[in-house]
Protein backbone atom coordinates (compact mmCIF):
# COMPACT_ATOMS: atom_id res chain seq x y z
CA UNK A 1 0.00 0.00 0.00
CA UNK A 2 1.14 3.53 -0.92
CA UNK A 3 -0.83 6.53 0.13
CA UNK A 4 -0.96 9.84 -1.63
CA UNK A 5 0.60 12.82 -0.26
CA UNK A 6 -1.74 14.25 2.65
CA UNK A 7 -1.46 17.85 3.05
CA UNK A 8 -1.46 19.86 7.00
CA UNK A 9 -1.11 23.87 6.86
CA UNK A 10 0.16 25.60 10.07
CA UNK A 11 1.96 28.72 11.20
CA UNK A 12 4.78 28.62 12.60
CA UNK A 13 5.02 30.81 16.27
CA UNK A 14 7.40 31.95 18.94
CA UNK A 15 7.35 28.47 20.79
CA UNK A 16 8.70 26.52 17.68
CA UNK A 17 11.54 28.99 17.44
CA UNK A 18 15.19 29.58 18.77
CA UNK A 19 17.66 32.29 19.88
CA UNK A 20 18.97 31.54 16.01
CA UNK A 21 15.84 33.41 15.08
CA UNK A 22 14.68 30.06 12.98
CA UNK A 23 12.37 26.93 13.96
CA UNK A 24 14.41 24.57 16.58
CA UNK A 25 15.23 21.39 14.51
CA UNK A 26 13.98 19.36 17.31
CA UNK A 27 10.74 21.06 16.23
CA UNK A 28 10.40 19.87 12.58
CA UNK A 29 10.39 16.21 13.78
CA UNK A 30 6.96 17.78 16.03
CA UNK A 31 5.54 18.82 13.18
CA UNK A 32 6.38 16.02 10.83
CA UNK A 33 4.47 13.82 13.30
CA UNK A 34 1.83 15.93 13.39
CA UNK A 35 0.97 15.18 9.49
CA UNK A 36 1.46 11.45 10.41
CA UNK A 37 -1.20 11.70 13.11
CA UNK A 38 -3.91 13.40 10.33
CA UNK A 39 -2.66 11.02 7.79
CA UNK A 40 -3.49 7.95 9.47
CA UNK A 41 -6.32 9.77 10.73
CA UNK A 42 -8.07 10.20 7.76
CA UNK A 43 -7.08 6.68 7.35
CA UNK A 44 -9.57 5.56 9.84
CA UNK A 45 -6.73 5.19 12.54
CA UNK A 46 -7.81 7.38 15.72
CA UNK A 47 -5.11 9.13 17.49
CA UNK A 48 -5.32 7.06 20.65
CA UNK A 49 -4.57 4.01 18.79
CA UNK A 50 -0.36 4.65 18.67
CA UNK A 51 -0.55 4.96 22.68
CA UNK A 52 -2.52 1.64 23.77
CA UNK A 53 -0.23 0.12 26.37
CA UNK A 54 0.03 -3.59 24.13
CA UNK A 55 0.68 -1.92 21.73
CA UNK A 56 2.34 1.56 20.86
CA UNK A 57 3.80 2.94 17.36
CA UNK A 58 6.80 4.18 17.93
CA UNK A 59 9.64 5.94 15.68
CA UNK A 60 12.57 3.01 14.89
CA UNK A 61 14.36 5.49 12.45
CA UNK A 62 14.53 8.68 11.21
CA UNK A 63 17.00 10.29 8.21
CA UNK A 64 16.19 14.07 8.02
CA UNK A 65 17.40 16.74 5.48
CA UNK A 66 17.60 20.40 6.65
CA UNK A 67 17.90 22.93 3.37
CA UNK A 68 16.68 26.01 4.30
CA UNK A 69 15.64 27.08 7.77
CA UNK A 70 11.84 28.32 8.47
CA UNK A 71 10.57 31.79 10.06
CA UNK A 72 8.31 32.75 12.99
CA UNK A 73 5.10 33.19 11.17
CA UNK A 74 5.69 31.17 8.47
CA UNK A 75 2.48 29.45 6.96
CA UNK A 76 4.01 25.81 6.45
CA UNK A 77 2.96 22.61 4.75
CA UNK A 78 3.88 19.21 5.75
CA UNK A 79 3.07 16.48 2.90
CA UNK A 80 2.90 12.99 3.85
CA UNK A 81 2.61 9.46 2.49
CA UNK A 82 2.62 6.12 3.83
CA UNK A 83 4.26 2.53 2.86
CA UNK A 84 4.36 -0.46 3.98
CA UNK A 85 8.07 -1.33 4.17
CA UNK A 86 7.20 -4.95 5.76
CA UNK A 87 4.86 -6.55 7.99
CA UNK A 88 6.52 -4.89 11.00
CA UNK A 89 7.47 -1.82 9.56
CA UNK A 90 5.49 1.71 7.91
CA UNK A 91 7.82 4.41 5.94
CA UNK A 92 6.16 7.68 5.72
CA UNK A 93 8.36 9.86 3.65
CA UNK A 94 7.59 13.69 4.60
CA UNK A 95 8.33 17.22 3.86
CA UNK A 96 7.85 20.71 4.93
CA UNK A 97 7.12 23.41 2.35
CA UNK A 98 6.75 26.96 2.86
CA UNK A 99 2.96 27.54 1.47
CA UNK A 100 3.51 28.56 -2.28
CA UNK A 101 6.66 27.42 -2.73
CA UNK A 102 8.03 24.46 -4.27
CA UNK A 103 11.18 23.55 -2.68
CA UNK A 104 10.88 21.67 0.64
CA UNK A 105 12.46 23.35 3.31
CA UNK A 106 12.87 19.70 4.81
CA UNK A 107 12.53 16.61 4.01
CA UNK A 108 12.82 12.77 5.38
CA UNK A 109 11.58 9.58 6.00
CA UNK A 110 10.31 7.68 9.47
CA UNK A 111 9.99 4.36 9.75
CA UNK A 112 7.21 3.07 12.49
CA UNK A 113 7.11 -0.10 13.81
CA UNK A 114 4.87 -1.87 17.02
CA UNK A 115 5.94 -3.05 20.37
CA UNK A 116 4.13 -4.40 22.86
CA UNK A 117 4.46 -4.06 26.85
CA UNK A 118 7.69 -5.27 27.15
CA UNK A 119 9.17 -3.50 23.96
CA UNK A 120 9.60 -6.65 22.08
CA UNK A 121 8.46 -5.94 18.27
CA UNK A 122 5.12 -7.08 16.93
CA UNK A 123 3.25 -7.20 13.87
CA UNK A 124 1.71 -3.99 12.43
CA UNK A 125 -2.03 -3.89 13.93
CA UNK A 126 -4.68 -5.35 10.87
CA UNK A 127 -6.07 -1.69 11.43
CA UNK A 128 -2.74 -0.55 9.42
CA UNK A 129 -4.31 -2.95 6.49
CA UNK A 130 -2.06 -5.56 4.51
CA UNK A 131 1.49 -5.20 3.99
CA UNK A 132 0.96 -6.04 0.34
CA UNK A 133 -2.30 -5.06 -1.83
CA UNK B 1 4.78 20.76 56.85
CA UNK B 2 7.06 23.66 55.19
CA UNK B 3 10.60 22.42 53.47
CA UNK B 4 13.49 24.34 53.16
CA UNK B 5 14.70 26.01 49.63
CA UNK B 6 15.65 23.02 47.82
CA UNK B 7 18.28 23.83 44.82
CA UNK B 8 18.83 22.60 41.69
CA UNK B 9 21.09 23.82 38.72
CA UNK B 10 21.00 23.18 35.23
CA UNK B 11 21.98 25.71 32.30
CA UNK B 12 20.05 27.51 29.18
CA UNK B 13 19.96 25.41 25.80
CA UNK B 14 18.93 26.58 22.54
CA UNK B 15 15.97 23.96 22.79
CA UNK B 16 15.05 27.00 25.68
CA UNK B 17 15.18 30.23 23.51
CA UNK B 18 13.32 31.66 21.04
CA UNK B 19 13.97 34.24 18.50
CA UNK B 20 13.39 36.87 21.22
CA UNK B 21 16.91 35.68 21.63
CA UNK B 22 15.46 34.69 25.72
CA UNK B 23 14.39 31.79 27.01
CA UNK B 24 10.43 31.35 26.02
CA UNK B 25 8.14 32.13 28.56
CA UNK B 26 6.45 28.53 28.75
CA UNK B 27 10.02 26.91 29.62
CA UNK B 28 9.91 28.84 32.97
CA UNK B 29 6.94 26.33 33.99
CA UNK B 30 9.02 23.07 32.32
CA UNK B 31 12.37 24.40 34.75
CA UNK B 32 9.40 25.33 37.83
CA UNK B 33 8.88 21.54 37.35
CA UNK B 34 12.02 20.08 37.36
CA UNK B 35 12.80 21.46 40.75
CA UNK B 36 9.35 20.38 42.01
CA UNK B 37 10.36 16.91 41.06
CA UNK B 38 13.72 16.49 42.50
CA UNK B 39 12.22 18.51 45.58
CA UNK B 40 9.31 15.58 46.16
CA UNK B 41 12.46 13.13 45.34
CA UNK B 42 14.46 14.33 47.69
CA UNK B 43 11.47 13.70 50.30
CA UNK B 44 11.35 9.90 49.22
CA UNK B 45 8.78 10.44 46.86
CA UNK B 46 9.92 8.83 42.81
CA UNK B 47 9.26 10.72 39.92
CA UNK B 48 6.54 7.82 38.71
CA UNK B 49 4.71 8.54 41.58
CA UNK B 50 2.90 11.48 40.38
CA UNK B 51 1.86 9.56 37.21
CA UNK B 52 -0.16 6.59 38.76
CA UNK B 53 -3.70 6.11 36.52
CA UNK B 54 -5.51 6.48 39.90
CA UNK B 55 -3.84 8.83 41.07
CA UNK B 56 -2.47 11.87 39.52
CA UNK B 57 -0.85 14.52 40.95
CA UNK B 58 -1.80 18.18 38.58
CA UNK B 59 -1.48 21.81 38.69
CA UNK B 60 -4.38 23.29 39.43
CA UNK B 61 -3.42 27.34 39.87
CA UNK B 62 -0.44 29.08 38.32
CA UNK B 63 1.03 33.04 39.36
CA UNK B 64 3.97 34.02 37.57
CA UNK B 65 6.10 36.82 37.73
CA UNK B 66 8.52 37.13 34.50
CA UNK B 67 10.91 40.08 36.23
CA UNK B 68 14.21 39.62 33.71
CA UNK B 69 14.46 37.01 30.97
CA UNK B 70 17.41 34.35 31.10
CA UNK B 71 19.58 33.70 27.91
CA UNK B 72 21.24 31.03 26.20
CA UNK B 73 24.02 29.27 28.20
CA UNK B 74 23.04 30.86 31.24
CA UNK B 75 23.55 29.15 34.38
CA UNK B 76 20.41 28.79 36.17
CA UNK B 77 19.17 27.56 39.66
CA UNK B 78 15.62 26.83 40.75
CA UNK B 79 14.81 26.83 44.21
CA UNK B 80 12.00 25.72 45.25
CA UNK B 81 10.11 24.88 48.66
CA UNK B 82 6.43 23.15 49.59
CA UNK B 83 3.86 23.75 52.14
CA UNK B 84 0.79 21.94 52.80
CA UNK B 85 -2.31 24.17 51.81
CA UNK B 86 -4.54 21.79 53.01
CA UNK B 87 -5.36 18.05 52.82
CA UNK B 88 -6.14 18.30 49.44
CA UNK B 89 -3.38 21.23 48.18
CA UNK B 90 0.30 21.39 48.17
CA UNK B 91 1.85 25.42 47.31
CA UNK B 92 5.10 25.61 45.75
CA UNK B 93 7.14 28.58 46.04
CA UNK B 94 9.46 28.59 43.26
CA UNK B 95 12.45 31.06 41.77
CA UNK B 96 14.29 31.07 39.19
CA UNK B 97 18.22 32.72 39.22
CA UNK B 98 20.96 32.93 37.36
CA UNK B 99 23.87 31.37 39.19
CA UNK B 100 25.91 34.11 41.41
CA UNK B 101 22.92 36.73 41.64
CA UNK B 102 20.23 37.42 44.28
CA UNK B 103 17.58 38.99 42.14
CA UNK B 104 15.60 35.84 40.95
CA UNK B 105 14.34 36.10 37.03
CA UNK B 106 11.52 34.41 37.77
CA UNK B 107 9.07 33.94 40.83
CA UNK B 108 5.88 32.52 41.42
CA UNK B 109 3.74 29.57 43.06
CA UNK B 110 1.87 26.63 41.51
CA UNK B 111 -0.17 24.60 43.66
CA UNK B 112 -0.90 20.81 43.53
CA UNK B 113 -3.83 18.63 43.64
CA UNK B 114 -4.92 14.65 43.48
CA UNK B 115 -6.97 13.66 41.22
CA UNK B 116 -8.35 10.27 40.38
CA UNK B 117 -9.10 8.68 36.77
CA UNK B 118 -12.38 10.21 36.31
CA UNK B 119 -10.51 14.02 37.49
CA UNK B 120 -12.42 14.24 40.77
CA UNK B 121 -10.37 16.18 43.67
CA UNK B 122 -8.63 13.56 46.27
CA UNK B 123 -6.88 14.13 49.47
CA UNK B 124 -3.53 14.13 49.23
CA UNK B 125 -1.65 10.51 49.41
CA UNK B 126 -0.42 9.93 52.81
CA UNK B 127 3.13 9.89 51.32
CA UNK B 128 2.76 13.52 51.06
CA UNK B 129 2.70 13.66 54.94
CA UNK B 130 0.34 15.19 57.48
CA UNK B 131 -0.92 18.60 56.38
CA UNK B 132 -0.42 19.86 60.02
CA UNK B 133 2.93 18.59 61.09
CA UNK C 1 -9.61 49.56 24.19
CA UNK C 2 -10.99 45.93 24.72
CA UNK C 3 -11.57 43.56 22.18
CA UNK C 4 -13.95 40.69 21.55
CA UNK C 5 -13.08 37.49 21.92
CA UNK C 6 -10.28 36.01 18.66
CA UNK C 7 -11.13 31.88 18.34
CA UNK C 8 -8.48 29.88 17.31
CA UNK C 9 -8.87 26.54 16.87
CA UNK C 10 -6.31 23.27 16.62
CA UNK C 11 -5.56 19.86 17.91
CA UNK C 12 -4.05 18.32 21.05
CA UNK C 13 -0.83 15.81 19.27
CA UNK C 14 1.16 13.53 21.22
CA UNK C 15 4.07 16.15 21.05
CA UNK C 16 1.93 17.87 23.32
CA UNK C 17 0.97 15.41 26.50
CA UNK C 18 3.06 13.76 28.90
CA UNK C 19 3.25 10.46 30.68
CA UNK C 20 0.22 11.55 32.93
CA UNK C 21 -1.68 10.88 29.15
CA UNK C 22 -2.70 14.39 29.04
CA UNK C 23 -1.92 17.77 27.88
CA UNK C 24 1.42 18.55 29.76
CA UNK C 25 0.72 22.21 32.11
CA UNK C 26 3.55 24.47 30.22
CA UNK C 27 1.77 23.49 26.73
CA UNK C 28 -1.46 25.78 27.74
CA UNK C 29 0.93 28.66 27.88
CA UNK C 30 2.26 27.43 24.32
CA UNK C 31 -1.48 27.71 23.39
CA UNK C 32 -2.15 30.97 24.78
CA UNK C 33 0.74 32.83 22.91
CA UNK C 34 -0.61 30.78 19.46
CA UNK C 35 -3.85 32.71 20.17
CA UNK C 36 -2.66 35.89 21.19
CA UNK C 37 -0.17 36.10 18.15
CA UNK C 38 -3.56 35.43 16.02
CA UNK C 39 -5.24 38.07 17.92
CA UNK C 40 -2.72 40.61 17.30
CA UNK C 41 -2.36 39.77 13.82
CA UNK C 42 -6.06 39.86 12.62
CA UNK C 43 -5.20 43.99 14.40
CA UNK C 44 -2.69 44.73 11.99
CA UNK C 45 -0.02 43.49 13.59
CA UNK C 46 2.40 41.11 12.37
CA UNK C 47 4.26 38.67 14.22
CA UNK C 48 7.88 39.48 13.80
CA UNK C 49 6.86 42.74 15.63
CA UNK C 50 6.98 40.98 19.11
CA UNK C 51 10.68 40.38 18.27
CA UNK C 52 12.53 43.55 17.43
CA UNK C 53 15.29 43.96 19.16
CA UNK C 54 14.97 47.34 20.49
CA UNK C 55 11.26 46.44 21.99
CA UNK C 56 10.48 43.19 22.58
CA UNK C 57 7.54 42.48 23.84
CA UNK C 58 7.59 40.29 26.86
CA UNK C 59 4.80 38.68 29.64
CA UNK C 60 5.39 40.25 32.46
CA UNK C 61 2.61 38.13 34.50
CA UNK C 62 0.50 34.74 34.31
CA UNK C 63 -2.24 34.04 36.33
CA UNK C 64 -3.43 30.41 35.06
CA UNK C 65 -6.46 28.45 36.65
CA UNK C 66 -6.35 24.40 35.36
CA UNK C 67 -9.90 23.12 36.30
CA UNK C 68 -9.72 19.91 33.63
CA UNK C 69 -7.62 18.11 31.69
CA UNK C 70 -7.18 17.93 27.60
CA UNK C 71 -6.32 14.83 25.85
CA UNK C 72 -4.86 13.67 22.94
CA UNK C 73 -6.43 14.40 19.56
CA UNK C 74 -9.14 16.89 21.55
CA UNK C 75 -10.21 19.50 19.08
CA UNK C 76 -9.24 22.85 21.27
CA UNK C 77 -10.59 26.30 21.14
CA UNK C 78 -8.17 29.22 22.76
CA UNK C 79 -10.39 32.17 23.02
CA UNK C 80 -8.34 35.61 23.56
CA UNK C 81 -9.39 38.93 24.33
CA UNK C 82 -7.02 42.06 24.79
CA UNK C 83 -6.99 45.25 27.06
CA UNK C 84 -5.15 48.03 27.91
CA UNK C 85 -4.32 47.95 31.35
CA UNK C 86 -2.17 51.44 30.96
CA UNK C 87 0.21 52.99 28.76
CA UNK C 88 2.79 50.37 29.93
CA UNK C 89 0.84 47.21 29.99
CA UNK C 90 -1.35 44.68 27.75
CA UNK C 91 -3.94 42.50 29.54
CA UNK C 92 -5.07 39.22 27.63
CA UNK C 93 -7.94 36.90 29.27
CA UNK C 94 -7.33 33.46 27.64
CA UNK C 95 -9.35 30.61 27.92
CA UNK C 96 -8.90 26.65 26.51
CA UNK C 97 -12.37 24.74 25.46
CA UNK C 98 -12.59 21.73 24.15
CA UNK C 99 -14.47 22.24 20.75
CA UNK C 100 -18.21 22.28 21.53
CA UNK C 101 -18.38 22.67 25.52
CA UNK C 102 -18.76 25.76 27.51
CA UNK C 103 -17.01 25.51 30.34
CA UNK C 104 -12.91 26.23 30.08
CA UNK C 105 -10.29 23.40 30.92
CA UNK C 106 -7.89 26.75 31.35
CA UNK C 107 -8.52 30.20 31.89
CA UNK C 108 -5.92 32.38 32.80
CA UNK C 109 -4.59 36.16 32.38
CA UNK C 110 -1.54 37.59 30.44
CA UNK C 111 0.20 40.89 31.00
CA UNK C 112 2.30 42.04 28.20
CA UNK C 113 4.90 45.07 28.33
CA UNK C 114 7.39 46.34 26.39
CA UNK C 115 11.06 46.32 26.91
CA UNK C 116 14.50 48.01 25.13
CA UNK C 117 17.78 46.11 24.28
CA UNK C 118 18.84 46.61 28.24
CA UNK C 119 15.30 45.70 29.42
CA UNK C 120 14.12 49.11 30.44
CA UNK C 121 10.55 49.08 30.34
CA UNK C 122 9.14 51.33 27.64
CA UNK C 123 6.01 52.49 26.39
CA UNK C 124 3.67 50.20 24.28
CA UNK C 125 4.41 50.77 20.51
CA UNK C 126 1.79 53.07 18.96
CA UNK C 127 0.99 50.26 16.64
CA UNK C 128 -1.00 48.76 19.91
CA UNK C 129 -3.16 51.77 19.92
CA UNK C 130 -4.25 54.43 22.26
CA UNK C 131 -4.63 53.05 26.00
CA UNK C 132 -7.84 54.76 26.55
CA UNK C 133 -9.83 55.16 23.35
CA UNK D 1 40.58 16.17 14.27
CA UNK D 2 38.70 13.10 15.73
CA UNK D 3 37.76 14.23 19.64
CA UNK D 4 36.58 11.73 22.07
CA UNK D 5 33.46 11.23 23.54
CA UNK D 6 32.18 13.74 25.90
CA UNK D 7 29.41 12.80 28.13
CA UNK D 8 26.68 14.87 29.45
CA UNK D 9 24.51 13.13 32.13
CA UNK D 10 20.49 14.53 33.25
CA UNK D 11 17.20 13.08 34.10
CA UNK D 12 14.42 12.43 32.57
CA UNK D 13 11.53 15.00 33.24
CA UNK D 14 7.72 15.02 32.69
CA UNK D 15 8.55 17.53 30.12
CA UNK D 16 10.04 15.18 28.16
CA UNK D 17 7.68 12.26 27.98
CA UNK D 18 4.47 11.76 26.22
CA UNK D 19 1.19 10.12 26.45
CA UNK D 20 2.69 6.87 25.47
CA UNK D 21 4.29 7.05 28.97
CA UNK D 22 8.09 7.23 27.33
CA UNK D 23 10.26 9.91 26.31
CA UNK D 24 9.13 12.01 22.94
CA UNK D 25 10.77 10.92 20.31
CA UNK D 26 11.68 14.56 18.76
CA UNK D 27 13.26 15.40 22.64
CA UNK D 28 16.35 13.08 22.18
CA UNK D 29 17.28 15.46 19.51
CA UNK D 30 17.16 18.67 22.33
CA UNK D 31 19.44 15.88 24.28
CA UNK D 32 21.59 15.57 21.70
CA UNK D 33 22.32 18.98 20.99
CA UNK D 34 22.53 19.65 24.67
CA UNK D 35 25.47 16.98 24.44
CA UNK D 36 26.85 18.84 20.89
CA UNK D 37 26.74 22.52 23.15
CA UNK D 38 28.68 21.07 25.94
CA UNK D 39 31.23 19.33 24.04
CA UNK D 40 31.63 22.45 21.62
CA UNK D 41 32.39 24.13 25.25
CA UNK D 42 34.84 22.07 26.24
CA UNK D 43 36.37 22.92 23.71
CA UNK D 44 36.41 26.82 24.11
CA UNK D 45 33.55 27.33 21.83
CA UNK D 46 31.20 29.37 24.00
CA UNK D 47 27.63 28.70 23.28
CA UNK D 48 26.31 32.29 21.91
CA UNK D 49 28.90 31.48 19.18
CA UNK D 50 26.53 29.12 17.05
CA UNK D 51 23.82 32.20 16.85
CA UNK D 52 25.38 34.89 15.71
CA UNK D 53 23.73 36.56 12.55
CA UNK D 54 26.57 36.61 10.25
CA UNK D 55 27.34 33.21 10.87
CA UNK D 56 24.77 30.67 12.15
CA UNK D 57 25.65 26.76 12.98
CA UNK D 58 22.75 25.16 11.45
CA UNK D 59 22.25 21.06 11.53
CA UNK D 60 21.81 19.71 8.04
CA UNK D 61 21.38 16.37 8.32
CA UNK D 62 20.09 13.74 10.71
CA UNK D 63 20.20 10.04 10.81
CA UNK D 64 18.71 8.66 14.07
CA UNK D 65 17.59 5.23 15.20
CA UNK D 66 15.61 4.86 18.35
CA UNK D 67 16.44 0.78 19.80
CA UNK D 68 14.85 1.23 23.30
CA UNK D 69 12.68 4.22 24.90
CA UNK D 70 13.38 6.12 28.16
CA UNK D 71 11.41 6.61 30.65
CA UNK D 72 10.55 9.30 33.34
CA UNK D 73 13.33 9.76 35.83
CA UNK D 74 15.22 7.63 33.69
CA UNK D 75 19.37 8.89 34.80
CA UNK D 76 20.57 9.66 31.22
CA UNK D 77 23.91 9.97 29.51
CA UNK D 78 24.63 11.57 26.02
CA UNK D 79 27.81 10.84 24.56
CA UNK D 80 29.27 12.86 21.55
CA UNK D 81 31.94 12.78 19.72
CA UNK D 82 32.80 15.19 16.72
CA UNK D 83 35.43 14.97 13.44
CA UNK D 84 35.46 17.34 10.49
CA UNK D 85 33.86 15.63 7.94
CA UNK D 86 35.53 18.70 5.24
CA UNK D 87 35.79 22.30 5.61
CA UNK D 88 32.12 23.33 5.39
CA UNK D 89 30.63 20.33 7.61
CA UNK D 90 31.48 18.73 11.03
CA UNK D 91 29.64 15.36 11.78
CA UNK D 92 28.80 14.78 15.64
CA UNK D 93 28.58 10.63 16.51
CA UNK D 94 26.09 10.72 19.42
CA UNK D 95 24.71 8.11 21.27
CA UNK D 96 21.65 8.14 24.49
CA UNK D 97 22.31 5.52 27.18
CA UNK D 98 20.66 4.91 30.26
CA UNK D 99 23.39 5.21 33.40
CA UNK D 100 24.89 2.02 34.19
CA UNK D 101 23.98 0.51 30.65
CA UNK D 102 26.52 0.15 28.01
CA UNK D 103 23.69 -0.43 25.01
CA UNK D 104 22.45 2.76 23.51
CA UNK D 105 18.84 3.38 23.74
CA UNK D 106 19.11 5.72 20.58
CA UNK D 107 22.13 6.71 18.48
CA UNK D 108 22.95 8.94 15.61
CA UNK D 109 24.88 11.30 13.46
CA UNK D 110 23.97 14.72 13.19
CA UNK D 111 25.73 16.79 10.77
CA UNK D 112 26.51 20.55 11.27
CA UNK D 113 27.19 23.33 8.42
CA UNK D 114 27.96 27.30 8.84
CA UNK D 115 25.47 29.25 7.00
CA UNK D 116 25.00 33.52 6.41
CA UNK D 117 22.27 35.81 6.58
CA UNK D 118 21.00 34.77 3.25
CA UNK D 119 21.83 31.19 4.13
CA UNK D 120 24.64 30.50 1.86
CA UNK D 121 27.19 27.86 3.15
CA UNK D 122 30.31 29.09 4.22
CA UNK D 123 33.63 27.79 5.69
CA UNK D 124 33.49 26.55 8.77
CA UNK D 125 34.94 29.27 11.64
CA UNK D 126 38.52 29.17 12.24
CA UNK D 127 37.37 28.47 15.50
CA UNK D 128 36.49 24.80 15.08
CA UNK D 129 39.69 24.41 14.04
CA UNK D 130 41.86 22.74 11.09
CA UNK D 131 39.58 20.21 9.06
CA UNK D 132 42.99 18.20 8.51
CA UNK D 133 44.96 18.15 11.93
Amino acid sequence: MQTKDYVLEFRVYLEDTDAQGIVYYANYLRFFERGRSELLESLGIPMGEVARPDCRLVVYEVRLKFRRPAFLGDRIEVLTSMQHASEYRLTFRQQIRRRGEDEPLVSGEVDIVAIDQQGTLKELPAIFGPARP
